[in-house]
């Protein structure tokens, strides 16, 4: 969406304790997208709302101190299908050791949060109030923890962990997530109205005063486009922030929060795209691109996963498609992109299918079979594709067998099932995705490519097509890797970006990633040269 | 479509002279898809028939002796429109020396040899005889060539050309093409059986006897879907050919006729992107990824370009897309694909438009404004895009704007026009291809890339989105190359592979790949590599 630009960051400090987070269980398929991060050790305050407006979607992070400590219920898993209910979509926390793929049975029908349901939409409830570092009542800061090794305490004056010196009532803080459409951000500038509304009165104080204390961060090119709207209608100060580096340091962030990061197995990107095979997959019929594919974790991959984040391409889908190459240091570059994204897809599927919703497309996917719209190489060589050494199931051409001599339009869409429509162009967007994916990472060297943006939804066909995608081309080299969080990167960033103060807060934030990759790795070292950076 | 494979081609022999040919002007639009190649010093007999039968279309070439000169209408040019007229269609052969891009203005309405209009769909009309070998009167064959130079004589007992000591009633002969959609298979039966029995009539022998001596090459997936079929209702033989080496070596030949191969310059992409500006183009507006683009020429490449064919990256794009790495020596690999081609255009914009043919789909897009459906940067960012150093007319998001929230398929569809959408999923598609295109030129280090395939018809908008994607991601330094027998490739390569009879067949053929690049090269020495070749 942006040009290629170039920005190198350089590691200052650390802002924000992610000891001991956890992504908070959803209480209702209504919060799958927007499962708030609860972070025990981070109670500093938080002055301001970071939002990243797409083309399609508004995204919203705020933080908020809480008392109420992290729901505890157990992943909901149904042994008896361990790998995919009918409606795929990913939306309770993977267990650390369950090699199941859990699932919210009625997210379709109950979904709320998304913004996306007709008619009427509910907004998000404003959950919790900011608290502005101002009205912070201790601002006292130990150095060390701990939990954590005693070298990152001798940080100089500038220190790794910040808390207040408040007990038990607030233990902690809670990052909030919310979704609008862009084209109705009226609810946005609404909800966020009611957002520093809620939080003068939690702090009792007016609300001009707390509109003084109040920042909004916006990236994401509505922050330009409604940039006059949101200043005047908020009536608080609104930074803009650049959309490529918001990602990367979301990115980077977002990745140190435990079980956040995940992947599909081999067996269960085959178990997804082949349902009706029972459970136990005879290995002979594995597609194994390399005859020593790498071990993929059965499940998702869990917390504690050793990897530094960066390197790495990060394949940002929303409603187009952008690819970015980042460095070892984190610095980055927008290196290609593709306006086939999930723009294309909502937006031929609500002309080809009567699908209100993506959901409901996604939905309508899932009960689909794509050979019946689809050309496959067995329809073009017949019975003796596999005898020449073809594979008769691969599709030569998506949509090939619609085309139908002499009828209309509307004769024709008729002898084509939605379902079927919907499976074919999923397949065919996120397949494409994952081919351009793979071309760019091969170009660049780099053997992980994390997928983000609202498309992907947690659907399990998205992420098993960019997955298969990604190890077929690469004959196994390379791992495709997801995120729970996968929408809210760039809002992630603007908020880690500005998490302090003033003029601090543009050098704070690039240290998050450097950070991510040392604390990933454990180095001790690598803290030291953090340490040092973050005081000169 | 196939599997990746490697062949090494070995030049022995060279069987077809093309000295003087010429492409046949068309006599009416409906043979646009169908121009003959006249070759005035190509008399010997040819008696197979070569057919390529993809997934939606079956391509069917043969030869047949002439006594009829080539035709010389120059071709139809409109001083007042020098880049393109309302139906983009490349209809007429360019003069060699024009700047005008000639165009047919009826190519729709008369349409009738592509067998793709409904209902009744006109048959291509049998073109001439076939003249087997047998029936030939004379076999005397001379080595050497008045308009050769000497050298070539010399190739032992093998002739680089053959010709009848027939004198002036028959002068050349003629290589015709038809084409049929694949699903009509029966068509396309009929038209082999009438073209045999219509030899055996000017042959004055038996159908009997004429079928014994006739045979069919075929490729293409088709060649063995039909194989029963053909083999059954022919009454001939029928021999298959691998669809990857009949691309290649159909490369090879037909870029040896003049004015076969061309390619858009700079000035020509933007005008057919621009068709709103006037014809003088303000220097400052012509987008140059390069500050030094490459010199293109502002008319089609002429004859007599000497740059060989090979190597180059093939992009043959049917229902869907095959991506061909060829080397400098005409071996070959299949390296990529994608399923996104002319099967899913096709299939797209038949149910989203009223379109009867892929003519009429076409016609559609150069009516359309894409802009209407597809999301562009300036739609995300507002009126600060250009400021902050984007394009706003940079598309974001195919399709982007037409997903509206809550409402069904039907009453979506009618707020959007068939020619914006045909625009926008052509461009989509177009620029897909050749974004694919390009990272796989690049990885493999070709900077030119040859584009064929039933897809292309020539049509100027498709040509004009390949060439640009080609440009803009190499910043100027591949060429996008076309070829007016756009779609014939794979029969090409099965013709010519098989113009030679019995046990030398299989070794004539490739020679004719290896001399395109001595012939074009005019490298005596390489010749002199051939006829060595040529003896052992």
């Amino acid at each position: 969406m942006s040009l290629p630009s170039i920005s190198i960051p350089q590691a200052r400090r650390i802002a924000v304790d992610v000891t001991g987070a956890q992504i908070v269980q959803e209480e209702s398929p209504a919060t799958r997208d927007s499962r708030g991060i609860y972070l025990p050790h981070y109670i500093e305050a938080v002055s301001h709302i970071a939002i990243d407006i797409g083309g399609s979607l508004a995204k919203v992070i705020y933080f908020t101190r809480s008392s109420h400590p992290v729901p505890t219920t157990p992943p909901r898993s149904d042994p008896s299908s361990p790998f995919l209910a009918p409606a795929q979509t990913l939306s309770s926390p993977p267990a650390a050791s369950s090699s199941t793929l859990p699932h919210a049975p009625d997210s379709l029908a109950s979904s709320s949060s998304s913004g996306e349901f007709h008619p009427p939409t509910p907004r998000p409830v404003v959950n919790g109030a900011l608290t502005p570092g101002i009205l912070s009542h201790a601002r006292a800061s130990r150095s060390g923890s701990p939990a954590r090794p005693k070298k990152r305490g001798g940080v100089g004056g500038h220190h790794r962990f910040r808390r207040t010196s408040l007990p038990d009532p607030l233990p902690g803080g809670l990052v909030n997530f919310a979704r609008f459409e862009t084209e109705r951000v009226d609810d946005l500038i609404e909800f966020l109205q009611d957002l520093i509304a809620e939080s003068a009165k939690a702090n009792r104080v007016s609300l001009d005063q707390m509109k003084s204390m109040v920042k909004v961060m916006a990236t994401g090119g509505g922050a330009h486009k409604f940039y006059d709207r949101l200043t005047s209608e908020l009536g608080v100060e609104v930074r803009r922030e650049e959309e490529m580096e918001c990602l990367i340091l979301g990115l980077g962030f977002v990745a140190l929060i435990p079980e956040e990061v995940f992947w599909f197995s081999e067996e269960l990107v085959y178990k997804v795209s082949h349902p009706e095979v029972p459970i136990t997959i005879p290995a002979a019929e594995l597609p194994r691109p390399s005859p020593t594919p790498p071990m993929y974790q059965v499940s998702f991959a869990p917390a504690g996963d050793d990897t530094p984040v960066f390197p790495c391409l990060l394949v940002n889908i929303g409603s187009g498609v952008s690819i970015v190459k980042v460095d070892e240091d984190g610095s980055y570059e927008r290196v290609s992109g593709t306006s086939l994204g999930g723009g294309t897809l909502w937006g031929l599927l609500s002309l080809l299918t009567d699908a209100a919703t993506f959901d409901e497309m996604l939905l309508l996917s899932e009960q689909g079979d794509n050979s019946a719209v689809d050309m496959l190489v067995g329809d073009i060589y017949g019975q003796d594709a596999n005898k020449i050494g073809l594979k008769s199931s691969t599709i030569a051409s998506t949509f090939g067998k619609v085309f139908k001599h002499g009828e209309g339009g509307q004769r024709r869409k008729k002898a084509f099932k939605q379902e079927d429509i919907a499976k074919s162009l999923l397949y065919a967007i996120s397949n494409n995705i994952g081919h351009v994916a793979y071309m760019n990472a091969a170009k660049y060297g780099l053997d992980r490519v994390f997928f983000s943006g609202c498309f992907i939804r947690g659907h399990a066909a998205t992420i098993s097509t960019l997955s298969y995608a990604i190890r077929f081309w690469s004959k196994g080299t390379m791992r495709a890797c997801f995120l729970r969080h996968e929408g809210f990167l760039g809002a992630m960033g603007a908020w880690i970006k500005n998490v302090e103060d003033g003029d601090e807060a543009a050098a704070g934030i690039n240290g998050v990633a450097a950070a991510a990759v040392a604390e990933a790795l454990q180095l001790d070292d690598a803290l030291e040269e953090v340490s040092k950076l973050s005081i000169s």
